[in-house]
């Protein structure tokens, strides 16, 4: 069997490498970079893209397939070198998660200890919050800064979190919208290439990925998560770039703060050292790794110099000179409830007498944007100020007396049905059950 | 895993359905109807559908899916339910060939055995020639009917060959242009709804199929052709609807003739039993299946009743009250040479001794193409008199003195390289070779 048209159209025809990947076959760079570059330049419509994707998501594609779609991808715009950067260059990225505050905290606590952090981030979609809608509620933070601006602050403070450029990495931009509008978002390789394209067109010495598993991740079982730590760690080893990938719990809020300015207030705690948990603990982790690997000390030097920079203040300056690089109101680490936007209501939530059981995470996350924090369309608008605290962890024991969480909403009205979504939301049970495990592996490095 | 978007956005996602074939699930009769109809109606975008046909290609369509997926095509426009016609109704359709000119000999001949045959047809695209090309070379001949003309000329002329209006089966010409730009065209559930759907919408006592098989057809292989003969046949059963099913060889031209003018010229020669051979074969044993099926006659009765309509005239009687009907030249049937266009240019094709091989058919289909007769894109307009007559069957003698093809052409340059397409795609053997059956056989009946 033939296709019927495409008789007489000399040279190369998109649709003979969807039939290809259609068949199984393995494509070879030149077709693989035909497709992707063809279509960021919008020489390749839509639907016969669409047909690649969903061809790609069934039959999969293969190490080589995934590295030179990611080469397609970074070649399809500008890399950032970085050259003006003299310190070492840890980058670092999390698959999406709820209450997941580590770059706010990681990123200037890399630079306190002598690393450099360039950090091109995104914004929420969905249930999960993204990290320029929460440093953007911090009053004059501007998130738009030149390749060249970028470059001169990591030098000068050790740290930036960034929008990412048009110009870098065009086609993920493209790409991902359509496989969002096709259903074929959930594909490990494509996952890895879209994560990896955009750490792999800046140059740094290690990238730090921060895969989470569970009810409220993309990735609901910690094996998904393997899959994709490992498919992300084989594409990084294939361009000869340090990676190293962690899956980590997101069964769970990771801290205590969902919402934009309640967890840039959170960070702040962190940062200072006021706050201990498991949002400090991975922040530390990862800034142990990317110690380790780049500074070459040891795991308990690189331990103790991270508790040590939380709790003398140096994480805390080196945000407060972040936040004032990119123009926001560095009292923010001082005074943060003076700074940040407050909500007008606060609605406590109280549940019965018992422990903390397994909980839909995502659904915790989506009462954020129900309340307005985050989006389900990515031309929406945040409320900086909404969302709520919500603070005991899988198997605490819960006192029916004191409230679990506090909304801060627009209305009273809000408040209440976001109080009843957390209820439902999470199960408290009779018996005492085991919180999971924080880190669930590591993959990557030799 | 899960899809990042689409929460908030309540009510039919077709993302949902698309990732349901996707994971190789059974859709509902209802989604699939929200998809095709959706498709048809615009709301579903092209890269949507894509990603749901190319999800369809791969994990196949269950007998009940492809059902459901003709029903939604059928319902996506008017049908003609053909009331008016008091005999009994036959539609005939053929998977394209080169040098099928069944139709423009079945239709005439059954309307004089005493059956209706309210015939919509496509042009030609590729290597297949299209019924309306072929005819729109009568001149004045009209292949725009309205329903009403349709059926009143079935009822007083016994047969009608006009185009399929727009608004019968809109969902199917939507979903063919899609599937020619991504790659799904050769499913045999696709086609099956396809063909089927047109079939379907228009109400007839009898579908008859003319599934191709050979180098010629889009079905390369015998077991393909069974194949989709057989979920044609499946389909018609789940409609109640009488379909009998040929395989028929196109592993070389079924006539001789190859170009619109041409091929009519053939068929009026056909119709007033001036020539024999496969052509006349074929058309013949559709009219035996329509006659024993819908007349209750013998198998040997019937094709007497054929061959006399040939022999004695009444076949060609009606294709020439078919023609005038339609606004066409009525003595195209008794002095075809005077009314039908001729090219400028003659050139006679010679082989060396031997013996006809197997050949290239859609090549020499191609060849119509390149001079000028068919299309390769469908707005391309199409030259009536080019073409070419290939006079040997494979198995037959070849005396390299005897021309084995004439090209009419409109320039010697353009009919010389014509001639030279055609012996590169043909081969003469040393030892004789046995010719390929007509009929494979048939399917569908109880």
């Amino acid at each position: 069997m033939t296709t019927a048209a495409g008789e007489g159209s000399g040279g190369f025809d998109p649709r003979d490498v969807v039939a290809r990947k259609r068949d199984g076959l393995e494509l070879s760079a030149e077709e693989i970079r035909e497709v992707v570059l063809g279509y960021a330049s919008g020489a390749i419509a839509d639907h016969v893209a669409a047909a690649f994707l969903m061809a790609a998501f069934i039959n999969g594609l293969s190490d080589e397939e995934t590295s030179e779609m990611t080469r397609a991808m970074v070649d399809s715009g500008v890399t950032l070198p970085l050259r003006g950067v003299g310190r070492p260059k840890v980058d670092k990225h999390s698959t999406g998660g709820v209450s997941d505050g580590v770059t706010l905290v990681f990123a200037p606590l890399a630079a306190s200890l002598g690393l450099a952090v360039a950090k091109l981030s995104g914004r929420g979609l969905g249930h999960t919050g993204g990290t320029l809608d929460k440093l953007e509620s911090i009053p004059g933070f501007r998130v738009e800064l030149s390749a060249e601006e970028l470059e001169r602050q990591v030098e000068a403070v050790g740290c930036a979190v960034a929008a990412q450029s048009r110009d870098l990495v065009p086609a993920d931009g493209a790409l991902y919208a359509l496989r969002d509008a096709t259903a074929t978002v959930p594909s490990i390789p494509l996952i890895a290439a879209s994560v990896m394209s955009k750490k792999l067109a800046v140059h740094t010495d290690l990238v730090l990925l921060d895969v989470k598993t569970g009810s409220g991740a993309f990735m609901k079982t910690p094996e998904a998560a393997q899959e994709l730590a490992e498919a992300c760690a084989r594409l990084a080893r294939s361009w000869a770039r340090p990676c190293l990938a962690a899956v980590t719990d997101m069964s769970q809020p990771l801290g205590i703060a969902v919402g934009n300015a309640l967890e840039v207030a959170e960070a702040v705690a962190v940062l200072r050292g006021e706050v201990t948990g498991r949002l400090r603990d991975l922040a530390v982790a990862f800034a142990v790794r990317a110690q380790t690997a780049l500074l070459g000390l040891s795991e308990d030097e690189a331990e103790r110099r991270a508790r040590d920079a939380l709790d003398g203040g140096e994480a805390a300056g080196s945000f407060r000179a972040m936040v004032e690089a990119q123009g926001g109101d560095p009292r923010v680490v001082d005074h943060p409830d003076r700074v940040l936007p407050k909500a007008p209501v606060q609605v406590e939530v109280k549940a019965r007498d018992g422990y903390l059981g397994p909980m839909d995470a995502e659904a915790l996350g989506r009462v954020a944007v129900t309340l307005g924090a985050g989006r389900t369309r990515k031309v929406q608008a945040v409320d900086p100020a909404v969302g709520f605290e919500f603070y005991p962890k899988v198997g605490d024991r819960i006192d029916g007396h004191e409230p679990i969480a506090v909304v801060h909403a627009r209305d009273e009205a809000g408040g209440q049905r976001a109080a009843e979504l957390i209820l439902r939301a999470i199960s408290i049970t009779d018996e005492p059950v085991s919180g999971p495990v924080l880190i669930h592996g590591w993959t990557g490095g030799d």
